[in-house]
């Protein structure tokens, strides 16, 4: 009734969920930025069938906003940063993103293997 | 390259993670239960191609977590709730479920159709 | 080395924190305000001390910002909330306050006594 | 009404609920407890009148964790770290410090000079 890629599919969700509602919010700089980016990554490696993570953090994106509102920091949110995963679930490959598209933070497929 | 049986399972794991993640380490007690349901199903009913939300905080866990430890409230986490999630991606109606497993909370596909 | 008054504010400080980095992000729409509002301020009213917690998400400027976006729900952030908290230590009554400022959600103090 | 000690105070336990409600739930091993403790760091010095934060999570208390229930990772929560912190509020410099009491977290001033 449910397919191993179905099921590698939906791997791939709850970890992109995780990692966007576990960190939005923290507060970050530019300065800050490359410390968590790796405490990200990190963390969702540690969830089962995560090959692996990448986070980038857009400083940019962080700069321009900063500059805007002349505080040293912001709240995390989609719009800062860029992530990619793969799922390894039993030999299905999946692989994700997460971009801005009209801007909002889309997450999507990217392949399935 | 990806099915739509396969996005809507991408869906589902994201609703999974968001909720649990967004809300997991909440100050729950006995008496806040019921309000906690309802905001963490209405909140992720918001979500695209989410149909419906049930959590169910199990008032017999909490109440054994804080008979235990002699405290008013506790950090929610898995083991304090059961959900059931419905998505409707593009007519593919996926059913997921959360509940404990050999100790820990499991967030799994039911159904695909 | 620590007066009671000291005391309060700290965990007048403890409250606030925790209700903002609690739910910040959360989904949110005019249709499921009125369950997050009830949700946030049970929960935080569980932790010590905290006498009563009012949280009010102001429908006006959510509905602002999904005219402006064309999307039928965002993230919940401080300036989509004003939250007042009143503290009770040791017989010393701390009442605290959230709105924006400049653009920016402030905590503040409003009296110790 | 309210004093300067009052407000590092307040300011200080603002510090400590976004520390803990930001950051309590995510996945942590002993593999990625560096980069976590640093990104806590990091994240909360953003913070206005922080001046300096530190973060241990104890690998024993995870990996005896890890050794009971057989899995790779955990949830963090507050029996998994110390945490330091140093406000300076106008020249008021307040020192906390949150470690378990009782088989709780407890997050309590050390000294306001």
């Amino acid at each position: 009734m449910v397919t191993d890629p179905q099921t590698a599919c939906f791997e791939a969700g709850i970890k992109f969920g995780t990692l966007y509602h576990q960190f939005a919010g923290t507060p970050v700089s530019p300065d800050s930025a490359r410390s968590l980016e790796r405490a990200m990554a990190e963390a969702i490696e540690n969830q089962p069938y995560c090959e692996s993570v990448s986070v980038h953090i857009l400083d940019g994106a962080l700069e321009a906003e900063l500059a805007e509102s002349a505080a040293d920091y912001t709240e995390l949110t989609g719009r800062f940063m860029e992530v990619e995963m793969e799922i390894d679930y039993e030999g299905v490959r999946v692989r994700t993103r997460m971009e801005m598209e009209d801007g909002y933070p889309l997450m999507k497929l990217v392949s399935v293997e």
